[in-house]
This record gives structure tokens, C-alpha cells and sequence, in this order.
């Protein structure tokens, strides 16, 4: 029975990527409904209605209105026939996934978004000055982190964050180590295991990594465009 | 089979005293492996050696060694015989348990902690200085998120987090909680629906529950006491 799963995503947020491209790639079906947090769509009361956090992104089917990408992908995975490997029953495996899900939450993504919206997002939405000193701090932060999956979860030349085969785990990662390119910020430079993870990551999704990425990737060349100015 | 069970924690962390209580509750066989975060044991290479992030709580058995507090109880969910309700398998249930448990890192557990570590911890270990404006910064953040669990996952009526019955959302939320207390913060005043879940997880998870907070109240007294000098 078809369950009129409807998606409510913005490509410029991270963890909507992430899921808009586990959604194409499993061939759940889905309705797309994108929401502009740019025009602040997501502050409305009708959107208040689906999602009383008021975030994207989220879904609502027959069942339930559920927000967080972790929990989004978890209920995705047992309602629906997925391949094993995107979030394995195998007990130990399962825990190392689940370990980098509740991570990344402090680290990957708080790292990443923070210096993306400190040094490009609020200056452009809220004209705010950024503080250089304060910048720098961010980005060390951001740059330990970056570090840290290259060579602990990374290292020994493994092929994803977790195991042998691409999971969930690597599309949220992915999306939130793509983020501070808007910015100008290059994650991949100096960092080998990150860059052929993150080849893996899009050869295995591909088209929809770079359909997802696509606005992303010309916010980005601008910045570089900009930048040599 | 044993797996022989080690259970890292310090009671002064939030997510080691809910755990503490999941485990003395679901009886689980473990051993009891304390780590003093005032003394910077977690920071040893002997302690890196059991959790490459360095952090409390985690635990090791003869399968893993599994960081995230989030994550480890999945896990004792998978490999234990626990009650249902700590972790439901409706679907829809656990979505929304789920829900609550990757919320909560950048609400509940980041606005308490934040508050609790700049107004207490961090003058008394490194003796920072409090801004008073940065400290009613942060304050009115964990105003914010207190007023929504009372408004939100409260509201109405609601025995707990989710449904009718405790799960492992109850126990992070209110470990959480009562951290601020220490800083002389009482997130109950004037919270009546807080309260009212505050004691039936309380009176759900006795003794334990006490003897998780034994040290915090300690603390928060004290902090009371001198308050009023």
C-alpha cells in the first residue's frame, strides 16, 4: 500500500541532501516538496502544521510527521525494502553506524555549519560583520574535525565511515563536509583519504550527488570567482 | 553467553547517569568502571585506548567498543532482553523516540550543558570570568528549550517524552535537566508539567535515579547555600 510519502527538503541544507539523495538512490517513492528557508517558508504556520520544530528536513505519510534526518532515515529503513548495507542489521556494524550518527551531531555538522554560516550565511542574510579572530577559531575547529575523520575513521585506507560498504552514515557526513565549500573553504586540500571517500560517495550516488550538489557547486565556483578577484 | 560488560561513566555527565539508571533498571550484568572527568582520566592514552573520542560514558564488551550514549543504548536494546517501552518496536513509536533523541543534542543537551559549563564548571576549572550578558544569553537558549519540552512534549496531559510509558528519551531528557541545577538554575519553577515528569521518572527508576544524582544534589545544594549568604 502506497504510504504518500511527502518530502519537505531545501538542497542548501545539509542533511535535506543527504536525504533527498538516500531517497532517489533506494527509488522510494516520494513526493518532493521543496521549502525555501531562504523566504523563510519554513516559519509559517502552515508549516508549523507538518513540523512543529519548524526544521527541514521532514516527511509526512499515512503514519506520521517525523523531523531529523537520523530518525527520518532509521523509520525510511524499516518501512521500506531497502539494500542492507545503507543501515546493516549486523548488530556490531549497526552500532558503528549508529556511533557516527550521534557524533556527528556535535562535531561533523556543528563544525561545519558553524563556520559556514559565521564567514558566508549570516553576513549575507543578516548583513552581521565577521570578526577575523573569530573566523580563524571557527575554522581550527572545523579543521580538528576534518582531521579526525581523515585519519581515525579514514585511515588504514578504509573505503567508507563504516565498513566496506557505503551507508547512511556517509551521505550525512558527505553533505555536511560539502557545506563550508560555499564559503571557500576547500575540505579536501591536503586531506586524501576525504577526497577519494567523498569520490566514492559520489560515484556510488551519482546523478543524484550532483543533482543535489548543484546549487551548491555554482554558490561555490562564485565564491572562488570572487575570492581571485 | 556473558559478554562480560564495561561500563565506563562519571555521574557528574548527563548521558553516564542516564545509562547508569538503564542499566541498574533493566539489570543488565555489567561491570562498573567509573572515570573521573575532574581528573582528567578520560584524557589518559591507557583511556584513548577504550574510546578513541576520549569521552565518558562508553563501554566494552566482548564485541565492541562502543562510544555515544545514544547509540550504546540501541544497542544494549539489540542485545538484551529489555522491556519494550525503552525502546519500542511499534514503528511508529520509535520514530518517534528516535525523534526526541537526535533533537535533543542541539536543544536539551546542548542549552543545559552550555549554561551549566559556563556559569559553574568552567570558572571553577580553568577560572573564567562570567559576562554576566553572555550568561543571560545562554540562559534564555535553555529557557527557550525547557518552555517547549513543558509546551510541546508535555503538553496536554503527557505522562512522558513519548506515549505512555518511560523510554530511553525520558531518561537523556531528564539527566539533562538537572544538570543546571548545580549552577543554582531550578528548571522545575514554574514548569508544573516538567515537574509532574520529573518525579514519575524519578518514582519509575528508584533507587537508582537517586543514587545516579546523589553527588549532583549535593552540588546544587551547596550552590544554593551559597547563594543565599
Amino acid at each position: 500500500m502506497s504510504k504518500n510519502l511527502k518530502y519537505y527538503y531545501d538542497l542548501l541544507s545539509q542533511p535535506s541532501r543527504a536525504l533527498f539523495i538516500f531517497l532517489e538512490k533506494t527509488k522510494i517513492p516520494y513526493e518532493k516538496c521543496p521549502v525555501s528557508l531562504g523566504k523563510g517558508q519554513h516559519l509559517t504556520d502552515d508549516f508549523k502544521a507538518i513540523n512543529r520544530f519548524q526544521k527541514v528536513p521532514c516527511i509526512v505519510d499515512n503514519q506520521i510527521n517525523l523531523a531529523e534526518s537520523v530518525a527520518i532515515m532509521r523509520y525510511l529503513c524499516r518501512e521500506y525494502n531497502v539494500a542492507d548495507h545503507w543501515y546493516p542489521h549486523d548488530s556490531r556494524v549497526r552500532a558503528r553506524v549508529d556511533e557516527y550518527l550521534e557524533w556527528q551531531h556535535h562535531n561533523t555538522r556543528a563544525v561545519c555549519a558553524t563556520y559556514f554560516q559565521y564567514t558566508w550565511l549570516r553576513p549575507r542574510m543578516f548583513g552581521s560583520k565577521v570578526d577575523p579572530k573569530r573566523a580563524d577559531q571557527y575554522r581550527a575547529q572545523m579543521e580538528t574535525c576534518l582531521d579526525f575523520i581523515e585519519n581515525e575513521f579514514l585511515g588504514g585506507g578504509a573505503p567508507f565511515i563504516v565498513g566496506k560498504e557505503i551507508s547512511v552514515a556517509d551521505l550525512l557526513a558527505v553533505c555536511e563536509i560539502e557545506q563550508p565549500r560555499m564559503a571557500g573553504y576547500d575540505p579536501y586540500a591536503g586531506r586524501p583519504n576525504l577526497t577519494k571517500w567523498m569520490e566514492r560517495v559520489r560515484e556510488a550516488t551519482n546523478p543524484y550527488y550532483d543533482e543535489a550538489h548543484k546549487f551548491l557547486n555554482k554558490l561555490a565556483q562564485d565564491t572562488v570567482a570572487k575570492n581571485k578577484l
